[in-house]
């Protein structure tokens, strides 16, 4: 068991809290039992580390410990301590894993003949990000595109709010938003802006066809420049006095209308 | 220009932080331009003081203090020092207000024959409380209701994430889950609780009817006490991989899902 929350391996994974050490090593930290989960799940080739508490490697004995050994992945059991001083945030409730980023490439995804996508464009708040990931998994969306100036996905913030579905489909960062937009229309994605003042109703808007949702910045939306590049520029609508949706739920509310077209009718349980 | 940040008056706004204040005083904070402009604008009788900035003042001269004068408010010019020293958030950009709580009651939403209303039960993360009031009334939702032993709705974490939506339509709380979901019944209001393993599937359930959807506590969702009392156990489809979708996130999809349903076609711009 590890116990020296001096050691220099601690300090290394510590250290993945710096977008700049991420980038350099390529790797970043998965906090708590539900990222972890899903990355020894969904994508145990890019897991290095896998670190418990005794405690939580005994509540997690079937849900991760044993699916990560079958893997024949490192798992460490380490004293409270030391997982304290790894982790970004107060309560990892005792597991943190060490992955490695594998970038998926905008080509990939495009290669794939994807229906239904999104582009979050300057994206700043983790939360926001996260949510919309999450969203996206759940909507059965192909992959999530980021564009430059956006929020490191890969920061602590970000990979909890994901909730594990950072490992569930292929997430595109560092997009130049104009290029990603040209790039998209080539092979017949439709993009759609999401604007509260788009001339479009989302009640409207035919969905049938492969598309990309277009989200703006959480304060100051997108740009008349972004929007001019878009197929088409769509409102949600608000049926209160709400001046507007936040980030994630706009995106979210037009994810699920995609999926409700894409995929009518009710899911398994 | 009030300049004393340790006057009587700076502290007993800064004492609205404290809930037991806020019930004591039947008052609470609205902090941020979006939310002082909504409670001057849907509640003036209910705004007790507004405190500005200089900067601000001008700044939203048109927004706020023309209307605020206009329904003859207090409006007050303080020092930068004052305001950081009334507010909890570190940037409220200059304005703040005190306003008077009207508590609503369920009979007198019930009396307004609802059409749509969202329950939220034991609810804990501000961020949520805050952002399904906000997503509620873009809705087009008649009222918000809230369990006891959920977040205080006038905290000011949640009332910033109603981005002033708590002006907007009534919020009523501390509400008996049982005894609301009894009444609900008895006026003709269809209970569907939200639930990812309920047995109804959310494109296949009837909305043109009078209903409420019950929303569980974010970490373990709807006890099965309360899932019994419902008309209809409902599940947002997932179709990725995601386990589950965030309870902010649910509850806009399932407001939305009746807000296609109660008001179809597009709306106004």
């Amino acid at each position: 068991m590890l116990t020296n929350p001096r050691s220099d391996r601690v300090k290394a994974v510590r250290s993945l809290q710096k977008r700049s050490v991420r980038q350099r090593t390529g790797r970043f930290c998965v906090e708590g039992p539900q990222g972890v989960r899903e990355a020894v799940r969904h994508a145990p080739a890019r897991v290095r580390d896998v670190y418990l508490t005794p405690e939580a490697a005994a509540r997690y004995a079937d849900d991760i410990v044993a699916p990560a050994r079958a893997e024949r992945l490192w798992v460490h059991e380490v004293s409270p301590e030391v997982l304290a001083a790894m982790a970004e945030s107060e309560a990892p409730q005792g597991v943190l894993a060490v992955v490695d980023d594998v970038p998926a490439t905008l080509a990939q995804v495009l290669a794939g003949r994807p229906r239904l996508l999104v582009l979050l464009t300057h994206v700043r708040d983790p939360g926001n990000a996260g949510t919309v990931i999450r969203g996206a998994d759940a909507a059965g969306a192909d992959a999530v595109l980021v564009s430059d100036a956006s929020v490191d996905v890969l920061s602590p913030k970000v990979v909890r709010s994901t909730a594990g579905s950072l490992f569930h489909l292929p997430v595109v960062t560092d997009l130049d938003v104009a290029t990603t937009l040209a790039s998209l229309r080539e092979h017949g994605v439709r993009t759609l802006a999401a604007d509260g003042a788009g001339p479009s109703d989302l009640t409207e808007v035919d969905l049938t066809a492969p598309h990309c949702w277009v989200m703006g910045n959480e304060a100051w939306g997108l740009p008349e420049e972004t929007t001019a590049l878009c197929d088409d520029v769509v409102r949600v609508p608000i049926h209160g006095h709400a001046e507007s949706l936040n980030l994630a739920m706009a995106a979210t509310i037009c994810l699920y209308a995609s999926a409700g077209v894409l995929r009518p009718g009710p899911t398994a349980r």
